[in-house]
């Protein structure tokens, strides 16, 4: 080793503002649209789901958000985050590439979703609330807003997608660790879980189901808010610690990243991740290579049509104008849980669009080839979608070596994948289907669109 | 808060020597002795199943022994640990007390097992052996030795006590992760493990029996050594990383301990907590309260015989002068299986002895109560096995209020229990068993005591 293993940030050297794109992008971000009205949705429109402050987050257009103390001392439990040199994923490769990762796995959860879920329950209970609804798919944003409802004293409620109630036992006990209250969805709670399962009494959910689910409870509830792990632009607001951090860590590795790589599927840990660094390449010139890692069975950037759809799957939401499979799609039932999601943040889709950011597509076995020569090498072991980002930085790693040049590529190391032990089981036993890209269900499923 | 929520050293204020606890010690430790000729064992009795550095940190006089280099550059994969003021705990509690805790659950393994294991791994490379034998209870030491092998490059072969291989298929799961062998014992590839089988063909193992298979595979092939992951000085040795850095972050933070918790299985991870605070305890006159959490189903310290005693079921180790409940006690299933075990370390079995240390036991059900009183307030999901310290912490704390005294109280939180939700499952259902001190299997097994 020619320096330091990894480098953490003290205390008082983090970050104390969020960073916000929306000041910086070239062109201003299109409006999210009433689901009824087809109008710019407003302040008001958001009210009966958000706290003020996070809709004044939503369309802020400052470049930086104070972040507020109580929030902080809260981040702070596992912040700053580590950021390491790979060395041992380096000599594993034998590349001459200077491999980093920013370790995200060392929050309670597991993962980088307290970063926002901590925020959004603070805003929420300073405003009076003492009660939110959300979804999850894999778990890993349920088990995030309990935790934060665990340390701020909030009622969570959490519609979790059938299917991953079922095969994931332990996330479930994780939320109720936590004392939040989780129910498998779609339920009889709602008129949306309701309504699908008069069709379909053995539905095994979606998340654009549990959204609908989550929405409407918390719409037709005064004492009740919503929170959602992704896609708004608050929620990417968030998690700009994540790139805010990893930015002051390579100043002190003294080496200037030339690939960034985040894993993608509503798109906080990308972003999060990135638009720190994208605000470079916008405003100064800097030539970063941005690349979103998606999964081929769910490829939204890469495959998606950008116009304007619904969030959710009984349209519910606001329109956004984003990267979509048009939101009837449901997703194969891949290991990488939290990238199954129709849609993608509509801010990361305008980046991409613009040519900012290349999105690329990867098949789930070669993600799970790469978690383990990194689990081998670096020790941790990958959360699936995570190993998104590590397949494009080995390929980047590899593409170094046979050219025979340095390259420096950092990634964003999004979780730890200890309740994921039975995708690697499948893994191992060779039982691991590796979907092709649902071609049909996407012609299928983008002929709705555009929903206006 | 009114200070950093958190101290993490710098990699460069990492201690680059291990601090042994014999040369300070007020007596000599009692030699161990061989199993058959009862005559102490000396270095060519260990040679056939241990690396020749590892025997003679096992017996070494001198206080600070050098980490090498290349263990140093592996163990920064996570070390320094951080060290938490517990400020959330402490408001749960309303104490005037201050609690602190070592967070040892940061390393890839989820505990501070790696600890021992990559310098183990290390020595054993290092004088050309590819190939180790170990035995796993819970999984937790099991996983560490296989990490060990991956960061190294040796071939790991582990038997892992039958029940919990069945129980525990994640922990499995992820030796498997790291490229590391595991089978259940008692099996059919040992002697001893055959002998047992031919008795009682539905044997559930026990850490004592596997322990006597990991030894027999390696005494009988000369490509193998066997590893030991607590009980023996030299692992002590290495964990006192642990203890060292603990120290200098409780100077960072400007508060002096009144009472020192680890909990207390083999010993490993209580030695390496708290040996560097006993040092001063000895040789400065420090008033440290020192105090080992020990399950009340396996009772060792606090119920046990003083005496020489075997380490394995089957008699194949040397004796050592320990607490002990008797080789042949099976203790009950409790959940925290890294704390099921027949003996103890006797350097801490010595200090118990002289009055230096206070054993305490536990309940198991309280123990969990405590852990998650610390998951909702701490965020952090504590391994059944480090509930332990946290049930005694929580006590000393209340103790504190009782008086309306402050009192710094600063505990190992040794692991995570990501692995261990099928115990919280028991205890949210309330099937979890609270075992009594398991009286009468206690005086059948000491019965047989002492050996010599």
């Amino acid at each position: 080793m020619t320096g330091p293993r990894k480098v953490i940030l003290d205390e008082k050297d983090l970050p104390r503002q969020w960073y916000n794109l929306m000041a910086d992008m070239p062109n201003p971000p299109a409006p999210p649209l009433h689901p009824l009205t087809r109008q710019p949705a407003g302040p008001a429109d958001l009210a009966p789901l958000f706290a003020e402050e996070l809709i004044k987050q939503e369309m802020s257009p400052d470049r930086w958000i104070d972040i507020p103390e109580e929030v902080f001392d809260i981040l702070k439990l596992w912040r700053p985050s580590p950021l390491y040199r790979a060395y041992g994923l380096e000599k594993a490769l034998d590349t001459p590439a200077h491999i980093y990762y920013k370790w995200e796995g060392v929050s309670p959860a597991g993962s980088h979703k307290p970063n926002t879920a901590i925020a959004q329950a603070y805003y929420n209970k300073k405003e009076g609330i003492n009660r939110i609804t959300t979804e999850t798919g894999a778990g890993q944003w349920g088990s995030a807003l309990a935790l934060a409802g665990s340390m701020l004293d909030i009622e969570i409620k959490i519609y979790m997608v059938r299917v991953s109630f079922d095969q994931k036992p332990y996330r479930k006990l994780m939320i109720e660790a936590w004392n939040g209250n989780v129910i498998p969805s779609p339920s009889m709670e709602t008129n949306a879980g309701r309504a699908i399962l008069a069709k379909d009494p053995d539905c095994p959910g979606s998340l654009g189901i549990a959204i609908s689910e989550a929405v409407e409870e918390a719409a037709s509830r005064d004492d009740t808010h919503y929170s959602l792990g992704s896609v708004l632009n608050h929620v990417l607001l968030h998690q700009s610690i994540i790139g805010l951090e990893t930015k002051r860590q390579m100043e002190i590795f003294g080496e200037k990243p030339d690939v960034l790589i985040g894993c993608h599927g509503g798109g906080s840990n990308f972003a999060g991740f990135a638009f720190p660094f994208l605000a470079d390449k916008i405003t100064k010139g800097e030539k970063y290579r941005i690349i979103a890692a998606e999964p081929a069975s769910c490829p939204s950037l890469t495959r998606g049509k950008y116009a304007y759809d619904f969030g959710d799957t009984a349209g519910m939401t606001p329109l956004m104008q984003m990267h979509t499979l048009g939101h009837d799609f449901i997703p194969p039932s891949i290991h990488a849980g939290g990238l199954r999601y129709h849609g993608a943040a509509p801010l990361v889709s305008q980046m991409v669009h613009e040519g900012y950011v290349d999105p690329v597509a990867l098949h789930q076995k070669g993600c799970f080839d790469a978690a383990i020569t990194f689990a081998r090498s670096e020790g941790f072991l990958p959360a699936p979608e995570s190993s998104h980002a590590i397949k494009v930085a080995v390929d980047q790693a590899l593409e170094a070596k046979k050219e025979g040049r340095q390259r420096n590529i950092v990634f964003n190391f999004s979780g730890h994948g200890h309740f994921d032990m039975a995708s690697y089981a499948k893994y191992f036993t060779g039982e691991m289907e590796d979907f092709a890209y649902p071609d049909e269900a996407i012609q299928r499923s983008l002929a709705g669109l555009p929903v206006i």
